[in-house]
């Protein structure tokens, strides 16, 4: 895993050997199966995660119990409840595994020692979070401004491995529309 | 406006009177009149902007003319066409005083220089960054979860001085529903 979240780390800042080994104390691996949740609605979220393998989809449940998908995260991305995560509020949403997955836990004291010691890591937070923030905007304006064949064209396009791997129900709750309107 | 802005700063980290000069060394101010353009579409964007007084719409238009409202911002409230600031690419994005505004203004080497020169303002823009994320992602939850009827009720509970002063024809657009749905 080490390589992996290494050269993630230096898309955005270059790491000496002994900053690299620093960051690596902050983490821990799991792995989980397909169909198991890594968080559970009303959990504490200790953790958020980076996608080493593996595919995994944030829901959050309505009163009706219908299933919405907040996001999809595979390798290389970071996925978390993360305002559960921020506030050390119990979980509104779930994360559940689609395929067997593989993560690097970073907790909340995690983050903030490594912003703390490193101010090369809370520069690569910052930016993950500017990045991240950018691409919600750019979903809300998809959910504002486009039709169901719009929108999922735009996800093939953006994103041509993950409607490979994700099933057409899942990426319909996804982009907020039936799944007869995505069979058509 | 010194003291709106580092109130506004000490909400996150506290802040030493030697430490808000230097940060008030890389903003200034401007004043603009109501309907007048802060950003039009395909301008160079310069700056983000935090506004002290008045009140902006941050647009999409469509490429059938239409108006799709990405967000609102008025006191305390930092705004811009965050992608084009970021990544020095064209405005997709217009951004219009809906009352006579005024705003300080950070220019992209401004914000690299707080960062690079006081670790502070790293952790506020990174604090910023996580919360205008979590905020995106609710509203995301929110258009996929919830009809036009529970969406301006969630509004007015969150924002009512907005909703207060917002035209309904803009809320309506900003909900992205019809003008005489929100009417009923």
């Amino acid at each position: 895993m080490q390589q992996q979240l290494r050269e993630h780390i230096e898309k955005i800042i270059p790491l000496t050997d002994e900053e690299f080994d620093f960051i690596l104390t902050q983490f821990t691996t799991r792995k989980f199966k397909k169909h198991q949740y890594i968080i559970q609605e009303g959990d504490n979220v200790k953790y958020a995660y980076f996608v080493l393998s593996g595919l995994l989809k944030l829901v959050y449940t309505d009163n009706s119990g219908k299933q919405h998908i907040v996001s999809f995260a595979m390798e290389d991305w970071w996925e978390s409840d993360y305002y559960a995560f921020h506030t050390q509020t119990p979980a509104t949403l779930s994360l559940e595994c689609l395929e067997d997955t593989e993560v690097c836990c970073l907790s909340l004291e995690g983050y903030g020692i490594l912003c703390d010691k490193l101010q090369k890591m809370e520069r690569f937070f910052l930016q993950k979070a500017n990045f991240g923030f950018l691409a919600a905007q750019r979903r809300i304006l998809s959910l504002l401004t486009t039709d169901a064949k719009e929108r999922y064209e735009q996800l093939v396009k953006q994103s041509p491995l993950l409607v490979q791997r994700v099933p057409k129900s899942l990426l319909a709750a996804y982009l907020g529309v039936s799944r007869e309107t995505l069979s058509r």
